[in-house]
């Protein structure tokens, strides 16, 4: 057989050949919509390419990208590593430090910045040290006002740049495409290097009818940041397959998102559960057409049922959970149906779907204990390990690789159980469950429960140290606005639900939950915080 | 990344592991339909896997099948390969002296063979060289009467090995898992071989939503032979997507065929035009619900269009035509609307439909002429040539490959327009062409349009060596039982449709037109046979 490698390049070709009329549609302000199709966006894309070729990227040069989801990221996403380079997605909501850090560690040659993101940036420039170029993207040709030099306007270098320019036929398929950097509980973020054929792997598992099933003539729009693990990779599958494509920009607004929906005829999209809450809230004030969509994909942190329900049942929306990480490029697993769920009970897969759902083709998932497997019963936990070709094998120059990377697998750190029908369902973070007297309690478990309580907000549940028991629960509540209770009602109410050791020992009443910068509980800080607490 | 392999191994286990109670169901005889579950299947194939190393497979070792579509033969698909081995699927339809050619050639050292196929082979095997055992695939542990040694029953071997078989881990995935030949226009059989990642990736592209969208819930019934190009890769697929797999066994016909539609709610089937032309005079005269079926997908030589016509209207079912050889595993494209078609005439929609289709991903055609690639005017006729991860690369220890593979491409010797929309339509072989004056005659136009006379069976139109012109047009036509008509009728006919310098110079009626073992027009031997004939 042929040894033709699995390469980006040939996505980008495909669109051209095949699709040259489809469109991108990106949101660049919110007066603000470009159309571009794929003929134009493959002539950008190779301009861009021979732009920053000129400015010095060579076979393995990192560029880093702090940008919004666009047709000039898209456009980099492929320039980049067609060329043979590498594009690092920088997250832009990680702390000045750390994106600090994750530059200089990448050692990123060039940056391409979005205009308004610029003046974010531009006072870090010079502790950035292998930064040789800065790219400004955004409409028109000027330049933000600074005093750096070596500031160039993407369309200037676009308007610049010749016909003609060649991706080289000679990529290898393990060639690195692109990165990106996940925060870690302590020390710097960690990197994650995606080569073409994980990328090319996984947007074509991507197109499979059993998993998302992307398409010609779907119309995609992620709302998930596409500097934020890929854009969970549908942009780069979208371009392979045609599809159209709607990209929100800086633009994440309920109002604005649900207004593409209608307005673009968007068929599928995909983002955490807080835009989904927010698009709920807003289509409760503000009716929209969404019947255009054929599904919704939710990763990132659980989804609440009441959400998966609601857009269900009232608006008729397939609402599937994914699960994923940085380090799996990210899909692993979707809570799409099998055949026998179709006669099942609403309630049955309502449950079905809140899991993170069945292992998707060419991934394979074991959740393990001390004893190896564990059984199919929904019920005993262990921790979900993860291989295959579009999961990472190491840490960017990290020595933590060691702590992750085990026997061929990568342990998530994630706990987990599998339903009787093989579907995971994840249970709560290794650091975060909680040893009481030799068994484990569910902290995740706990802070759902306690979070279809009519009065609160927001929980979290974290352990405290025990000289009895090792570890017990303490529960930490933000109620909602106006609202009042007492401890002893929080508890009463658990008492109903899990065994009697499962509840937690105390409660304690605080005005908010701190978060990491992706809307994470920060555990640590909760139990640094109150580690003089009483229990 | 991980260098995880993609390896056919990986599909049993998926198999087992989330589709232990789907299907496969198999008809062996007429009155005998098997059904297990691909936990049966999985526990059976490494039975298989198990009793074939005993009897001295080994890495690498050829092992021929002779086989009907059962789940024995399916067992044998991933038992051979997942060991290590190469699963030579012998064609039944070649001739004595070619089978006995392919066997020596590919150096079979097991063969597995259907009871109802053995007393076939069994003369023959004598002059097999490298043969060592038999294996007797048929239901029950008898064997047929013979004075062989050397010959197993399958059940007898499944039933004496143990439990516990593991697939080796360490396999390639560019080793040999496969192989076919295929017939030439003269000589004996080429062969192909398909490597582990060949199958894999073509397996996963039957999958996409784009493609034939193979799923879970799907019900697929392969009615192309296990024996030809793995059964289009219907097989492979289904077990990793744990489709329940209806399998006709020897019982082609269309009335058994439609049967098992109706009873076993098939979704999606596969076979050549002459099966589905078959089917639809049976439907005729005998009505079956075939409501279950999504799609009917059709290849192996052009499709009538009034056949896909009659299927999409009258029985409401998608007629898909696909193009691929041997050489292809077979998939390169097929006849899929992309979104603008949506909303076209029922007319055009149909001229689509009978194309030969969209390139999938992943693989890469064009239509070449002295000039380049053709303009994409649905006019100008080409060569067409494929590459990509599935297509083959040579024929196995063959000096022939020099004249097909070429600068990394497969030269298919199918001459080729591309419609404007990218849709390749193949109009003739570069060996049927008729070269008139210095421009070419596509005799497969010509025969198509006979073929729409009411009288006219069949016909083949050849080209016959021309003083003036070099070559012109000669057709060779088969009247329907009881029809009488004039060469001067067909010819006038036929001038409403072509350019004059098109329509044939001569007709000459035929009893029958001389074909192939897989039905195809032999027109090397009408040309033989009619090469005194006056123009």
């Amino acid at each position: 057989m042929m040894q033709t490698p699995l390469v980006l390049t040939d996505f980008v070709k495909r669109a051209e050949r095949y699709f040259p009329k489809k469109l991108i549609i990106s949101r660049t302000a919110e007066d603000t919509i470009h159309r571009i199709t794929y003929k134009e966006f493959g002539q950008r894309t190779r301009k861009l390419a021979a732009a920053l070729t000129k400015l010095g990227m060579k076979r393995g040069t990192k560029v880093g990208s702090f940008a919004w989801n666009h047709h000039r990221h898209l456009e980099a996403y492929f320039a980049v590593p067609c060329a043979g380079a590498v594009l690092h997605m920088i997250n832009i909501r990680l702390s000045p430090e750390h994106i600090i850090y994750i530059i200089n560690h990448a050692e990123d040659e060039i940056l391409l910045i979005d205009g308004d993101l610029f003046p974010l940036v531009e006072k870090a420039i010079p502790l950035l040290k292998s930064v040789k170029h800065i790219v400004v993207m955004q409409d028109g040709l000027e330049l933000p006002e600074t005093n750096l030099d070596h500031v160039h306007s993407y369309e200037q270098l676009l308007a610049e740049a010749g016909e003609g320019y060649e991706f080289p036929e000679d990529l290898d398929e393990n060639l690195p495409a692109g990165m990106c950097y996940t925060s870690a509980t302590t020390g710097f973020p960690k990197g994650v290097v995606y080569t073409h054929r994980s990328l090319v792997l996984h947007s074509i598992a991507l197109g499979l009818a059993d998993s998302l099933g992307l398409r010609e003539n779907d119309v995609a729009m992620p709302v998930v940041p596409m500097f934020h693990v890929n854009a969970w990779g549908m942009p780069f599958a979208a371009v392979n397959f045609g599809t159209t494509q709607v990209l929100p920009g800086p633009m994440f607004t309920p109002a604005l998102l649900l207004d593409l929906i209608e307005q673009e005829k968007v068929t599928l999209t995909a983002g955490v559960p807080t835009i989904w809450l927010g698009t709920l809230k807003e289509l409760e004030q503000k009716p929209r057409d969404i019947s255009s969509l054929r599904a919704i994909v939710c990763g990132g942190s659980a989804s609440p049922k009441g959400l998966i329900q609601a857009f269900e049942e009232k608006y008729k929306v397939p609402f599937i959970v994914g699960y994923g990480m940085t380090e799996t490029t990210p899909i692993v697993s979707l809570s799409t149906y099998t055949s026998e769920m179709e006669q099942w009970s609403k309630e049955k897969k309502l449950d079905i779907r809140a899991t993170q759902g069945l292992t998707v083709s060419l991934v394979e998932t074991r959740i393990i204990n001390d004893h190896g497997e564990v059984p199919w019963d929904g019920k005993t936990m262990g921790e979900l390990k993860i291989r295959g070709p579009w999961i990472a094998d190491e840490y960017y120059h990290d020595e933590r690789t060691a702590e992750a990377f085990k026997d061929g697998w990568l342990y998530t750190g994630d706990i987990a159980v599998m339903t009787p029908e093989g579907y995971i369902k994840i249970t709560d973070r290794v650091k975060d469950l909680i040893k009481s007297g030799g068994e484990w309690i569910s902290s995740v478990d706990l802070e759902n429960a306690l979070m279809t309580h009519q009065d609160v907000f927001e929980a979290a549940v974290i352990a405290m140290p025990d000289e009895k028991w090792q570890e017990r629960p303490l529960a930490c509540v933000v109620l909602k606005e106006g609202r009042k209770t007492t401890k002893e009602a929080l508890l009463s109410y658990l008492e109903g639900q899990f065994a009697k050791w499962w509840v937690p020992d105390d409660v304690v009443f605080l005005s908010e939950i701190p978060k990491t910068s992706v809307g994470k509980f920060l555990k640590a800080k909760l139990r640094e915080d109150l580690k003089e607490q009483k229990l």
